[in-house]
């Protein structure tokens, strides 16, 4: 099975098995609508990867760390989808859930899934507490305070904001705590899984700012030319667009290298390379390097 | 120190070893304004009185998993008032977390808040897992699917609602974890602790009820009239003033000879009045019970 095929499947039993019987239907079809629309599952095939990588004992264990972080991406995507923040009508080429479903369930939705992503680790894990407990610490401070995803999220509500520091929370830590699942699942230690994530998380909040720029993001299903409109932190207009390309491939290879020895390092490099040209194509990237490269013998002669 | 001292102080410190000093300053403010503004703290009471009934005899887990529980009804509470749904410009008598900081960031104090009552339990009960991971189920039902607190608002969203149900889930999915909480965090069983919080929970939103009709919610810190505003299911609406009234008291009294014998009844039974009277103050009951019970003789004679 591929990796992506166990993270789709092992979502869909994570989530039946923590639903219930009782709860209010359209609350459930809200959360589905947010979990089961196509997402590229990056985030738990990093998670099941690794935990390949180191051994995956408790493949079961695996497979519901891997459903839990993405359960907390899908949340954060319905949240940040909302009209207080994107006020995004599309996401992943479907409408948004508050544009499907309405505010007030887009809001619970996300809190319900939220709850859910630790119901899934403690359906899964209550046998193994110190796996399980290891695993909640490492989600928690991906997600929670003071630099998981929602205080990443929150730095553009500041009126000053560091990119690295606003970067690294947004997106990369979410990623951390992917890859560290995928070692604490299978009793590893997490530590030697930490720049993969987080490099690979900065690489691809790099990535949306460029491809915002370069009017990609419809490739993704999603409006582009946000961050200037929300006047949000960006690479782009930090670096420069070709900065921001040379920043991005500088992330790639740093998460390329980062890959410890291990039998499976080829699987996760091609992993970490494959997501890197489906998030900002070469041939996109050697139109805006050229230039500079060309100009810059010119300057220095 | 009085229960109540006891939550407050409980709850700073754990909120505080949960904040970091790295997060967002806006959003801590935010979280902090929704937290530290005056509630009763009757959640975080009733566990730690059912704690204290069940030995104490690891008062940080107590205080920890009494904070938790109250972070989490925070946390539903900004949301709740958010324009998606209440729409409410008061709590508490101050401005609401959306009015004070905006929408973005009350959306996010709200998630953060949810994931720091998670942060919370580990922070404290790591080296007791096999409470920990008790009370972290038992939390996560008490908010999330399919009967917990976020499923009861999400019963508003539906065309047909049960009002017990609806009830069971809106308000005494918490009260029910926050009693189990103690025995918990205690090493006892929660079992027998299960009929008092989920009385007195659905005697919460049943007070709700009756005082939004009676005007009485402005005491509060609320607005009145938001059930009809709102349509919402409402046991005034739907049992009448008079029977709502019974219906209140018929719960208190459940409440509180669900009790078990222990050495803190006492304390526990005039907890439960206590609040009682704060809630639905007996003379305003007599007002309306003493129509009905006259009007019976002579219905009958």
């Amino acid at each position: 099975m591929s990796l992506l095929a166990r993270a789709e499947t092992s979502l869909a039993f994570s989530f039946e098995g923590a639903v219930g019987h009782s709860a209010p239907p359209r609350l459930v079809a809200a959360m589905r609508h947010a979990v089961f629309s196509g997402g590229a599952r990056i985030r738990p095939q990093l998670t099941l990867s690794v935990a390949i990588a180191c051994g995956d004992d408790q493949p079961a264990l695996s497979n519901a760390a891997a459903s839990a972080l993405e359960l907390m991406h899908c949340a954060s995507l319905v949240h940040d989808d909302m009209p207080a923040f994107d006020d995004a009508d599309i996401r992943r080429g479907r409408p948004t859930v508050h544009k499907a479903f309405g505010e007030p369930l887009a809001l619970l939705a996300g809190d319900a899934l939220i709850v859910m992503a630790y119901q899934v680790l403690l359906n899964a894990g209550h046998a193994l507490p110190e796996r399980l407990i290891g695993l909640m610490q490492s989600m928690s401070a991906g997600v929670g305070l003071p630099n998981g995803i929602v205080a990443g999220q929150a730095w553009e509500c500041e009126p000053r904001a560091d990119l690295g520091q606003y970067q690294r929370a947004k997106t990369g830590a979410l990623f951390v705590a992917s890859t560290c699942a995928g070692a604490l699942a299978s009793g590893s230690d997490a530590q030697p899984w930490v720049t993969l994530g987080a490099s690979l998380g900065e690489a691809y909040q790099v990535a949306d700012d460029i491809r915002d720029v370069m009017g990609l993001s419809a490739d993704l299903g999603k409006p582009a030319g946000q961050d200037l409109l929300h006047t949000r932190p960006s690479a782009a207009s930090e670096l420069g667009l070709g900065g921001a390309v040379d920043y991005f491939q500088d992330l790639i290879q740093t998460a390329v290298d980062s890959v410890p020895a291990c039998t499976c390092r080829d699987m996760l490099q091609q992993l970490v390379r494959r997501e890197s040209e489906r998030l900002v194509p070469s041939a996109a990237c050697a139109a805006y390097r050229l230039p500079s490269a060309r100009s810059a013998p010119v300057v220095s002669a």
